[in-house]
């Protein structure tokens, strides 16, 4: 009976104007999930610890399972498998939750049909998943499963460019305690935008790219500027810019909403200067009853993980 | 008396879908200037040689001596020099004419005035007589005086991003005979675009700036795909994409318009490669009976350049 344990880290996508693009898996933050092989053959999930509320355990609903079932239509393999999933992420908190979970499912059900499987050939059904839950697209996902900063290049056909990590890079990340849909997030952007929107957000983007590769984190900072998303976005995330200016008043060199939000991300390259800012955003929630509370990770090198692997033989 | 001899080069700017953000600087075509300090005290355009048709020779017209304008209201200083330019650039050929004559006028004065300002800080007097000539945009004077491939991080401030050269990168540029100016090709960019169009092409500008860091020329040149400005600014290319195609099928990674045209550019990593790929493209201007000539080219490491600077002591 196999048995064996993963971890899938949480993500910040968009970074601000890097919108549906870019997308960076944090170091310490995610979710894990035990599986252990079943004498019933079927796949189910056993129990959800953690983060859980309003998780659903339904094989076609849940992120993990659904992993599970990509992976068999791929290599035609059935599982019979008990999950324990360990939520460490926010449901809809703008972290990749329901990422993290389906990078967890599809990788531990390929090191269960024996790693037949490379990483970057399973970004295809871990996408297909994020597609299935909250729309089709694959910075989540991407880092989530290969690490590091992940720029997608296209989606047809899906292509994606590693761009490795910072090493002196931290994120303080506020999480609001409320949710918000990618879905509904996803409605209330603009269809059209101007040119110079455009070009003043493909700039900032594009100057990510280079900060990223020159290890460069004030040039990240300071290129995280959107005048696109946040705008709009920024609406629903009550306090937000008072959030921001706390972050940026503490030190940050930069600030914007990870993924479609509620959770708000800075940018710094120090371990306790990322704690105060941490600190100093999640007071401007707090004073106007808002409760929070704020993680500091660096950069994921390497994305979702064993944990551990036993192999009991029959 | 001093005397001496500058070199700005070419340049192609946007790149495709980078529009009005990057720009990169070409080897061994661009505009030369020859100074000469004369008694008058007067500031003049002596002669005008190579692809002279129509440039004006008075100061307040003409890029070189309004580069020279500028540095004089930075520095104070009166310049009398009789200038001979060998235009190395065709007019309104999208290959920075215009940028290329001001940088050499700008970069010749700062040495004549004893070398008092670095290169960067000569940005902002190429942008202002870039400004005066053809529209405020930075992406072909920025390359075209620090070299390399720069990205446009911001106009308010002006700061730009060194992104450096790929050693292995050849360009293969056809230029048909005819003129496209900068501002009535700004004139028909549309000033909306669809949201998916701003992703889709700020995906390939950023994977661009990735393959310009990662040295790879065949990311770059799939990733020239354009949504925005090609299919409008194509229009007034004769047989564009049959040029484009006709560059794809010699063998080239990608292919667009330079700058706002008419000259196509093409990508390879090989020099006999970049000249067969010149050449088809020249061969389909020249079925429908339109004159050009094709130019191969590495990217420029350094950008303006003294080609000598004698001292005459009086």
């Amino acid at each position: 009976m196999k048995k064996l344990k993963v971890f899938a880290p949480g993500t910040i996508a968009n970074l601000g104007p890097a919108f549906d693009i870019l997308g960076v898996a944090l170091d310490n933050i995610g979710d894990t999930i035990e599986v252990k092989e079943n004498n019933e053959g079927v796949l189910k999930i056993k129990e959800i610890k953690g983060k859980n509320k309003r998780i659903p355990f339904e094989t076609n609903k849940n992120a993990v399972t659904l992993g599970f079932l990509e992976v068999k239509k791929i290599l035609n393999i059935d599982f019979g498998v008990d999950i324990v999933l360990e939520k460490g992420l926010p449901i809809s908190g703008g972290l990749g939750g329901s990422s993290a979970s389906a990078v967890a499912g599809v990788y531990a059900a390929n090191l269960l049909a024996g790693n037949k499987l490379k990483k970057e050939e399973l970004l295809p059904a871990c996408v297909n998943v994020e597609g299935i839950l909250s729309g089709y697209h694959a910075d989540n996902v991407a880092p989530s499963l290969l690490g590091g900063f992940i720029l997608i290049n296209s989606y047809n056909p899906l292509s994606v460019v590693k761009l490795g990590i910072i090493k002196d890079l931290y994120f303080a990340i506020a999480h609001p305690d409320f949710e918000l849909e990618t879905r509904k997030l996803r409605a209330v952007l603009p269809k059209h935008i101007e040119l110079k929107q455009h070009v003043f957000n493909s700039s900032k983007a594009a100057s990510i790219i280079a900060a990223i590769m020159k290890k460069d984190v004030k040039l990240l900072g300071k290129s995280i500027q959107d005048n696109i998303v946040e705008p709009v976005r920024s609406k629903f995330i009550p306090e937000f810019y008072d959030v921001k200016k706390a972050a940026l008043d503490a030190g940050a060199y930069g600030s914007s909403i990870s993924g479609s939000g509620p959770s708000v991300f800075a940018v710094t390259d120090d371990k306790k200067k990322a704690e105060s800012i941490g600190k100093a955003m999640t007071e401007v929630f707090s004073k106007k009853n808002i409760e929070s509370e704020f993680y500091v990770s660096k950069v994921s090198m390497e994305g979702v993980k064993k944990l551990f692997n036993k192999l009991f033989l029959r």
